[in-house]
């Protein structure tokens, strides 16, 4: 079931890519601190998720050009070439608005992917966890990094599809129990409690953030439980 | 009200700053694709909210001890030495783990700021939109790079000050109206929206990335339909 009936072409900031005076456009880039060779550094952020799908290096170029296409455009110092992410794989990075940083060195592509951003068909760059590697006997990767309720909706989507493996050929009666979806939720604790939280957040009570931390917690405290209990299970 | 009952030190991935093999923490460091000054691009994300809160630049030595110490910590260019972020404010950044892109030359550190980042006192470095300079007669910052979540919880918070500011020196009874909770929540459309749709997302039918995809577009829709109308009626 897919929600997207609107057309992605009604944007959320309407007005990027309108004709600006050439004196304003030229201020913005003269603003921009570009080291001395002439390049700042560019992230391209998920303007839905939040997530970091890659980082590359822009000049003034390539900032222009974003602002007039709408599509995330780089400087690729190996090839020393501009270059639109997308422009091979069509997987274009539409760009809804674009950030400074305080000292004027780096920026945010905010903006929403036509598909995976990296060129292995991940959906973003960075797919490696430091952590895993230095803690696991084996190179895992495929570990994207992942926010808090990307992280809990990960959990949630593969307990389901656990839930869906028939083990001895068919489906168990617990397990047809288990794939109703009111039992399923009613046995995956998370859920009620993202929703309850969700509601007083949306009340204005608390802010997302906290609602959010509150669920790292609980969920990081659930999975060590978790794990106890299968221990002591055997 | 706060809901922040739990102590942060139990920490979502506990295994940080373990004892590592030192083998192993070589190959991690050598995997590095260190530019031709030993440096990489490192940007910090609050792991709860995905906000990207600042970047700068990481020799080998910047994320051993960023590794060993969980502190975000990075090289300076300017001064030539390493420096933790919070070092100084004492707004450290907690890092829950660590992520290399496809090619190794750019880091994330996912983590939980103990405070702003920014040495502004702003919540992050990127605070500049250059499509608000472009499109504005008057230079306004203060405008924070906002996914979309964000950006409605904002706006919500917003609309609720502004409804509870008197306008002839005590609330009119419209106003106090509004301040009642389930009002207000009535008058705001987006709130039972974001529910619903948080709903169907929880029970799996859809991705949390999608629900808030339509929830930005629903979002931009209203917000140029209460423009017209404000518009018309002025
Ligand atoms: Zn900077
Ligand atoms: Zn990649
Ligand atoms: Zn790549
Ligand atoms: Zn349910
Ligand atoms: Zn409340
Ligand atoms: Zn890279
Ligand atoms: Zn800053
Ligand atoms: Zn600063
Ligand atoms: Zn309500």
């Amino acid at each position: 079931m897919h929600l997207l009936t609107n057309d992605m072409s009604s944007s959320f900031i309407p007005t990027i890519g309108l004709v600006l005076g050439p004196l304003k456009f030229d201020t913005l880039l003269d603003s921009v601190k570009w080291d001395e060779k002439g390049l700042a550094v560019a992230i391209a952020q998920n303007v839905d998720t939040g997530a970091i799908l890659m980082q590359g290096f822009i000049n003034r170029e390539a900032l222009a050009t974003t602002i007039s296409s709408k599509k995330a455009t780089f400087y690729s110092r190996s090839r020393t070439t501009l270059w639109t992410k997308g422009e091979t794989s069509m997987n274009f990075i539409n760009v809804y608005d674009i950030f400074l940083d305080c000292d004027r060195d780096s920026i945010i592509y905010l903006g929403k992917p036509d598909g995976p951003t990296c060129h292995t068909g991940s959906e973003t760059c960075y797919y490696t966890s430091v952590l895993n590697f230095l803690n696991q006997s084996q190179a895992e990767e495929n570990n994207l990094a992942m926010t808090t309720l990307y992280s809990l909706e990960s959990r949630v989507t593969q307990r389901k599809e656990e839930l869906l493996v028939p083990q001895n050929g068919k489906p168990s009666w617990t397990r047809r129990l288990l794939l109703d979806d009111k039992l399923l939720c009613s046995k995956i604790r998370y859920l009620d409690f993202i929703l309850e939280i969700l509601k007083i957040s949306v009340h204005g009570c608390v802010k997302v953030e906290e609602v959010l931390q509150v669920l790292r917690l609980r969920f990081s405290q659930s999975g060590v439980e978790e794990k106890k209990s299968r221990k002591a299970q055997g």
